[in-house]
């Protein structure tokens, strides 16, 4: 007998994780990575006074956070200029996405996204049983009007669409998504994953009526907050849809110093341009990197820049390897024709200093 | 058309919580609560050397948290004398649960708990569509061998049990459950949550080889170690199980910060000490409180005390209910007849002395 008795759904499931972790690979390879350019995070780092609201909040973990976030979510309502229950918070966007995966997704039903985006999302519909119709990116964008054209051929109840798009870094106006989901078919819900927006240029966000029934908007404090390992993201949506996630999510599932420090990044406007500011520096220098290699960098806005190295995916892997082992975490595009590029987070100075050094020899050796 | 389309299951769920937070308490009676004993929080608190930890983490949260939390688990593992593989961490043992629930329990199998035990577990088990089977406690404890035996009578896959036990803060011996074990059904997997298990006397423990596979422990630093809003929970079993979490889990679920405070809270055991003494001293004191009162308080393993009102649940409720008037956040178990009983967590002597000032008119209300 099987011991225990997993579901025929859980058994079913692979062991394999959505990303390895940079720690993971550093203890595989026993080294430690000299650029940490790999996982989007946010070398600039969240607002002293965000990290000042941690420390002080760290003698106070004896408690539980507040299980309904009060705080942070009348903050980014009014920030928002939505009411409190349009807003869930979670521990991050990943978090979020799996509460709303279990709320909509039984086995068997449809979910499109497009091929090569993110994975984290997919784990979760395939976790539940859901059936992922993965569509192509077309010019190195997600194609929104394909996504929900064939959202309606395989009546699919969720589409996932990240503006700005990780891992390619392009984007949509907010203005033409929004109008593209008068196509949507009834019975669709829409993700719009925005956790690059706050880097995007102005107009990137979807700006539709908070209780629109057919969109959900998805940010964090983990990308341009500099608050990854903090695990602070909310969700925006219709009241009915929000108050849904009350019945599966962890309510106590929050870090009580996380919940204060997001609440008080929120108030250091300057820092976040500042951060957007020295990200929009580091895209244009891993740009001129790759244009004196040869190579053509991608428009991002986001905190990475995909670099195109000009070939295929086994090139591109192979550039991935050498940079990887110079101590150089990078990371790339899992689905042909994207894969023909690397991905860079932006990182320091110090960092893209280490970068262009390495990427000469990773070349070579690719193309040796 | 009901949008968006939620799955059959999270359509039926009910949107209840399974606790209301005091702080959520407060915004409702527009009031602070002078006591928080409620909760089973620890207000001794983490150890300096945990806050140091956290502190100097709050600057670093910009990366992710290691998704392995290597080594953490490798410290838990030298520290239970197994192996790191035989270790999950995890979101607090409240996440942890849920991805056990979900690795198990399809719609409609049987889990088997006591009647008043943990609520967060029956939250998880009716999300994922278990049914539930509720026993009653004996004599104030839970009942393993009845469990046990309606286990096998219901063919159930899971058994929940706490030792020692919340809400009444019984326990049993560790070799005692050890030996109840040899009547567990095949195919049924006994959870043995020890979160107080650090504030019982020596010998609560379960003592089973990390490989057997017929159960799992849970542990956490939210209790002894005082760091409850940390969000750091651990589970113990067999390699296999343990390793089946890896395709359910949020692999990048844990707050930096946490992790690094967590390691470091396991370094210091004269804290931990002097937090159980701390625990013990008011215990004593809320059995005198209650001695005093006329009441009787029960015996307790764990950082909280649960006295008997001397009458039925709604007597208790309003006990209850003239202590919350006085800003005393107390708790009290949800079933009868436990529900004579409240519960009070262990708190400051200051927290302790408006105990005592408050129960005597708290009494003469639900008498009157």
């Amino acid at each position: 007998m099987t011991y225990p008795r997993y579901t025929r759904l859980t058994r079913s499931l692979p062991a394999s994780v959505p990303f390895v972790g940079p720690e993971v690979q550093e203890r595989a390879a026993e080294m430690r990575f000299k650029a940490r350019l790999g996982a989007n995070e946010n070398v600039f780092g969240p607002s002293p006074l965000a990290v000042a609201a941690m420390q002080a909040a760290a003698s106070d973990v004896w408690k539980y956070g507040d299980s309904a976030s009060f705080d942070l979510r009348h903050a980014l309502a009014a920030r928002m200029g939505v009411a409190p229950a349009n807003i869930v918070v979670g521990e991050g966007i990943d978090g979020l996405l799996g509460y709303l995966v279990r709320l909509l997704v039984a086995p068997g039903d449809a979910v499109v996204t497009s091929d090569g985006a993110y994975p984290t999302f997919n784990y979760h519909v395939t976790g539940y049983g859901g059936a992922l119709h993965k569509l192509p990116y077309r010019d190195d964008h997600e194609d929104p009007a394909a996504l929900i054209a064939h959202a309606a051929a395989v009546d699919a109840k969720l589409i996932y669409l990240a503006n700005p798009d990780n891992p390619m870094g392009s984007w949509h106006r907010g203005a033409a998504l929004a109008r593209a989901l008068d196509d949507l078919p009834e019975g669709c819900l829409m993700i719009v994953d925005e956790a690059y927006v706050e880097f995007a240029p102005e107009g990137t966000a979807l700006s539709v009526d908070a209780e629109d029934p057919r969109v959900i908007r998805f940010r964090t404090f983990s990308k341009a907050y500099g608050m990854a390992g903090a695990r602070v993201g909310y969700a925006i949506g219709a009241a009915d849809l929000i108050a849904a996630f009350e019945r599966v999510r962890n309510h106590f599932g929050m870090n009580r110093a996380a919940q204060a420090g997001a609440l008080s990044a929120l108030d250091d406007a300057d820092w976040l341009a500042r951060t957007c500011a020295r990200v929009a520096a580091a895209r244009d220098e891993i740009t001129r990197i790759a244009g004196e290699n040869g190579l053509v960098a991608l428009p991002s806005a986001t905190n990475f820049v995909s670099v195109d190295c000009g070939s295929d995916g086994d090139f591109a892997r192979a550039v991935l390897a050498s940079l990887t082992a110079a101590g150089i975490f990078v990371r790339m595009p899992f689905a042909a024709p994207q894969d023909r590029c690397i991905r860079v987070s932006c990182g320091t100075p110090e960092e893209l200093a280490l970068l262009k050094a390495a990427l000469p020899r990773a070349l070579a050796d690719a193309r040796a």
